[in-house]
């Protein structure tokens, strides 16, 4: 018998019969002698309409109120789905964020949580009763609604399971787990059993959109183990086993490399001719921090005349119009000859602990993108990754270049 | 300068366009001085789709899971009149049940209000702030929201005038007072600048469907002056005056009737030849309430023999197979000859505190009515009303007469 935290996303929640399809899936653990609570997305849709409500009455609302409407959604799928466990013979109640109570602070539509006083909630989990949980939301230190953000509900469940000590957290989705690359494009890309929490974040930032990275920070900080799996699919009425988000000392034998991610969302600035002096990087990305601007990769280039030098960077393509604006009206103090924007690029990355420990996987990178002519533009590395900036038009033929160069192939 | 509570229905707030035009009401009375607070049902449909979800899931759901789902419709509404508000330059926050708090019982799905702690909410409202308080729902004293039943909103609305010790509770609804009878069938009806509560209930409860019979109970008890005013007919942008519903020493010169009322929801029940012996109104009444249907009218003849008697009385339409059922289920007791059900029936009644200090009112319906050859079926009385059953097909025929025997035709 464990206690298991499962969370069920909009999709998965998305009609009246897909709830009562989630009500047999907790079933399914009750039945199996779990302790079970659930955390549920508003119905798939309903945060949309609802945020477009607000947006419809001002463009700058209040945001505790917007947190006050947005946040009724979730109330409403859980009320439904205890509803549909009752149905099935299941003890079930819902919980809202103020009824927990899940505390957090007054950053109101990005709350971060502050605590999760679970008592009561253990309590009558601990009758066998399933706890139906909210998502995305909590309750302020003052007593007003807040909401965690976009995808708030996967950090809720994840909080959820570290607060109650859960065993394991299960986020449903509607994808089945966690593959080696895109199998869109890549159609030899693997499922991946098991992957480290590290190696989650870096694949989730760049684009696999399978958990919030907040909620893997979170899972990784609190250690809590987190299954990845579908809603949908499964095999003789059980669902099948997902891509567990584990600690590093749980996975024996470790892959030099887990998985090769991208992303479309960069575009590329070139600032030519700028003075190369102590001061220039900061004289530059002071200004784009100011106007919140979130610069990636950077890369200074040796100066040839010992008077002038090229800084190229990456900025999300929302943010270059806005980054070119800025850059354009700091010339007179950056003092650079040109300013080149460039949007038809993507980053590929390869990701993997087991790259700590060895030698030439950038270098294995490298030669699999020379070997198809394909020209590198921006290279950054971390201890888990190497990430390089190429044409946008080479991305399939990259992705599954260096697919097979790691060895990552299915048989 | 005074305190006052105002209260939308979900046709007022029906719209985005429509919440916007309830802020602008509202910032009329606050830029007048007053100090507001404004009480808000959902969105017109939103509940009738929340319960059809409940219903989807369920047939019998547990009450509190059912409170939580629907009341999120009040809470959306809230939140979108206070952004609305703060949009145009009025200060103002949303107030959840739970949030006040509005304390009830733990009757989920038609909780009853046991207290309204309303000191935090006073004194932002004496901030200048508006209070703007989603309707229909409470919490329970175990901490789990629970709703007051359909049409809930009014009686939160008075509750809470009562509790703030408001100058007034306006209900705005789609209807621009309180009409001397159907001004859909007597062109000639009058709105009623004032009505007693005493009148107002015996209309609510007869099918002047503007007011629900529990809020003006709650006026009357707490002596809170309501007023019904349109939310969509203005004059030079203000709203019109309505109808006020206050206590009976408000009114200086009392009609001698108020209002001609009617109900089409009645059926006519008669038992003929029921044994007249003591304790048979008993065995007749007996199993119906068992069976929770309500009787209204009752007349017994006098005994033509001495042994047998003709019973008649009145249930709602709804209830009438439902009574034929329990009537027939008990025959070998009640041993009558025969039983006719009849439902084609109308309800008709003349509504007057007056007529407690007067003689004839009830000899001037029967007269108008004799005049026009209607027959009267059964007939009840009280002390402020006299009521008539008549055949369903002399409706406005009926009403068109006493509207005038009474002098209540528009000049």
């Amino acid at each position: 018998m464990a206690r298991l935290v499962l969370k069920f996303g909009g999709t998965s929640v998305g009609t009246i019969d897909r709830i009562k399809n989630v009500a047999r899936k907790v079933k399914q653990e009750v039945d199996a002698g779990h302790e079970v609570a659930v955390v549920v997305s508003a119905m798939s849709g309903v945060t949309n309409q609802l945020v477009d409500y607000v947006k419809q009455v001002s463009r700058l609302a209040d945001e505790r109120e917007y947190d006050a409407v947005v946040a009724s959604g979730e109330q409403v799928t859980s009320g439904l789905l205890a509803i549909a466990l009752q149905e099935i013979g299941i003890p079930a109640r819902s919980w809202q964020g103020w009824q927990i109570p899940l505390i957090t602070d007054d950053v109101h539509g990005k709350a971060r949580i502050e605590r999760i006083e679970s008592g009561d909630l253990v309590a009558r989990m601990s009758t066998g009763e399933v706890a139906v949980v909210a998502g995305f939301q909590g309750v302020s230190k003052d007593g007003r609604i807040a909401t965690l953000g976009r995808g708030g509900s996967d950090t809720s469940a994840v909080a959820l399971a570290a607060a109650v000590q859960a065993e394991r957290c299960d986020i449903y989705t509607d994808v089945d787990g966690v593959y080696t690359t895109d199998p869109r494009i890549v159609t030899k890309a693997r499922k991946l059993g098991r992957i480290t929490y590290e190696e989650m974040l870096e694949m989730a930032s760049l684009g696999a959109k399978v958990l919030q990275t907040r909620s893997v920070e979170m899972a990784m900080k609190h250690r809590v183990r987190v299954q990845v799996l579908s809603t949908f699919e499964e095999a003789a009425g059980s669902a099948l086993p997902g891509t567990l988000v584990v600690d590093e000392d749980e996975i024996v034998e470790q892959e030099l490399v887990s998985g090769i991610a991208y992303s479309r969302d960069e575009a590329k600035v070139t600032l030519v001719g700028v003075e190369d002096r102590p001061g220039v990087a900061a004289a530059i990305f002071g200004p784009l921090t100011d106007a919140a601007i979130n610069v990636d990769m950077i890369v200074q280039n040796v100066s040839e005349d010992g008077t002038t030098t090229d800084m190229t960077f990456t900025v999300t393509k929302a943010d270059l119009d806005r980054t070119v604006q800025v850059l354009e009206g700091a010339r007179d103090d950056l003092k650079f000859r040109r300013l080149i924007a460039d949007s038809n690029v993507v980053k590929v990355s390869v990701i993997g602990v087991g790259m700590r420990s060895h030698a030439g996987v950038a270098q294995r990178m490298f030669k699999a993108l020379a070997d198809r002519g394909i020209n590198i533009q921006v290279i950054s590395t971390s201890e888990i990754k190497v990430s390089v900036l190429i044409a946008e038009e080479y991305t399939e033929l990259a992705l599954r270049a260096l697919h097979t160069a790691y060895g990552l192939d299915q048989a």
